[in-house]
């Protein structure tokens, strides 16, 4: 009896980041084969099976596939932009000046509350298919320009509806505790309330949030205020992640690690104790060089440190209209290469595996091995080094999500 | 007797960067109309002539209309690629070991060489189609991967052909002082003489290049050959260019200035007796801040020293495969905004406008102004402000290139 797949890859090359080969998990000739939307096989043409029955055979003509890309750390949903807001930073005012025409995150969290769920998903639409276009399959989408139930709630429902409009995994994140509400008055500790009584009840008995982020920062909330809205969503099964160390060292890094938080993100100012602390609770160091090339940070997250500690290194966009207008993992990828020295396996690795790993959905996608979703990324080139070395270039060939 | 158009495009917003409007000469309610490939009118609606007959009447429904716009600093037509070179290099290779695995200009200069005009061509048109799909009407293309007659004069060839297999206007630029070649074992002035005396007079004599530029810097050419090769341009006819002050100041701006030169492009290292000059010269400065960013360089070209002296700014790619791999205006601005802190406005003059002017075209093309060619850029966008704000997301709407 001849196997059954649905559909067939063979003539590729792979690159299939199985951590137990080294580097890419390269196979120059390589068949991958799915069912059902799962891959069954992805190895050596040599080892596949002769006796065969697939309807839908495709010849990839020496292309290279990888898994499909990860975008674990966005914040794709929002009303507004602020295009303005640049423009006039660009031309000399002052931070008063913008904060007069209205600019800040506190136009975002305006724009946003008055946006329907309907003007959020169509906003974000042209942004996810950028990245879709790129070869995204999975993609992460937090809330936090809401900063009241009901928008935080229409946020996440909008970001749950893309996935419905679009051939694309997304997960979505509770982001309550990103920034302080003008109404709050500058109490944050009430405002730490609301998230922790209110909110987060709220959000959990919807079922529209995968996990809960936080931003621990002297602009945001305090380590203990952090620490209390972890409390609250390990109370209701909910894993944490955190943005963390992006300005300054509030130990964020650590106390993501004491949480078992999935990843830490940003991580400019991270210490060895937060490294070592990351290592020991496998918590994910996700990188955003988006955001420190936009904001022109001077102070790099230390690969060097991570790599020291085997702790794992993501990459994403962190999309968003205040400091990472970034629609492409590409260019994520050459940013982390030039600017942070991350090399072209590191980088690869970062988009696809460890994307993965950092949403807690590495039994599902993120490498070429039988069992995971079949999502895939061929691309027209000839070595995956230029996956990283080229700015403004899109080599796709072809996308497949779960099969398709 | 009704006025005769062939297209008209109403309903828009025009930035006709004309430079007799401040800013980016904004127009909110415009017009376009196009006979024979040119503009013969772009201006308010309320001024439009009431009595008209054209065929092709395009709504644009509030979009804004740019100039098309023009790269005009490329080495868009090369052999090979030097991804294998960057990943080494990210490892921790060493110069020795790169240059051992074939890297370095070399390299692209072996590749240039073995490379049929054909090949040129097909692996230059998915790097021209990139560009186009931002709305790119207007190119600049170097030679200078040859550095023997017969491959300059193919590369140049070949940029012409691309002007023939797509619709965008190629100006070329015979860069033989580009770079030593092996074989000329270390003699720079014999190099020169070759490049004035044999090159140059076949270049001339074929047709195939609309100027000459060379790259005055201690890893390549002094400011004496230099001035040699600039003297027999001169004697042939061809408008002169000038790679000057990248890496060291040795007084590039004021050589290109002394000759009248379209352009000076890099200039990092430019110092105010070099700006002067080139302002009394009219000699646009073309800023490269994709080189910039990918070699890493720390030493910003002083644009506040531009402006005093009222040096006319224009950006370009620089689109090479050994320090700017780069297929991006749009990614272009937003590094010259966020890197250098130009401002939106002359980010977008940069990029239409000044491009034209650095290419000798202003006469031709740049802004929206009756008796230039019908070069447009028409974008899904609220305000220009969002071309150099998002990274990696093109709103191209529509593009037209003479008319068309
Ligand atoms: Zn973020
Ligand atoms: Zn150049």
């Amino acid at each position: 009896m001849p196997q059954q797949f649905d559909r067939i890859w063979h003539n590729a090359c792979l690159a299939t980041l199985r951590e137990d080969l080294a580097g890419l998990g390269a196979i120059e000739r390589g068949v991958v084969a799915a069912r059902d939307g799962r891959i069954v096989f992805a190895g050596a043409q040599s080892e596949f099976p002769a006796d065969v029955d697939a309807p839908d055979r495709i010849d990839c003509e020496g292309r290279w596939i990888t898994p499909g890309l990860v975008d674990c750390h966005t914040h794709l949903v929002y009303g507004g932009d602020r295009a303005q807001e640049f423009e006039l930073r660009l031309a000399g005012a002052s931070y008063e000046e913008i904060a007069r025409a209205g600019g800040g995150i506190v136009s975002t969290v305006a724009a946003t509350r008055a946006a329907s769920e309907d003007v959020l998903i169509a906003s974000a639409l042209p942004r996810l298919d950028t990245l879709i276009a790129e070869g995204v399959t999975t993609i992460e989408i937090k809330s936090g320009y809401g900063l009241e139930t009901a928008t935080e709630l229409r946020q996440l429902s909008a970001a749950r509806a893309l996935s419905r409009q679009r051939p694309v995994s997304v997960r979505t994140s509770f982001l309550g505790a990103h920034a302080l509400p003008l109404e709050a008055d500058g109490d944050k500790d009430r405002y730490i309330d609301l998230v922790c009584n209110e909110m987060l009840p709220a959000v959990a008995s919807s079922g529209l949030a995968d996990a809960v982020d936080a931003f621990t920062e002297n602009i945001a909330f305090s380590a203990a205020q952090t620490a209390r809205v972890f409390v609250a969503a390990r109370a209701l099964g909910l894993p944490v992640k955190l943005h963390a160390d992006q300005l300054s060292n509030l130990g964020g890094a650590a106390l993501a690690a004491e949480f078992g938080a999935l990843s830490a993100d940003h991580l400019e100012h991270t210490d060895e104790a937060g490294a070592a602390a990351m290592a020991r609770a496998g918590t994910v160091a996700v990188l955003l060089p988006g955001a420190y090339y936009f904001i022109r940070e001077t102070q790099k997250p230390p690969v060097e440190l991570f790599r020291r500690h085997s702790v794992k290194l993501a990459l994403a966009t962190d999309c968003n209209p205040g400091s990472s207008p970034l629609t492409s993992l590409l260019l994520t990828m050459n940013m982390a290469a030039t600017l942070f020295r991350m090399t072209v396996d590191e980088c690869l690795a970062a988009v696809t595996r460890e994307g993965a790993r950092a949403l807690g959905l590495l039994a599902e996608t993120g490498t070429l091995e039988a069992g995971k979703w079949c999502d895939l990324a061929i691309w027209d080139i000839g070595r995956p080094a230029e996956l990283v070395y080229r700015m403004g270039f899109n080599p796709l060939h072809q996308r497949v999500w779960r099969g398709q």
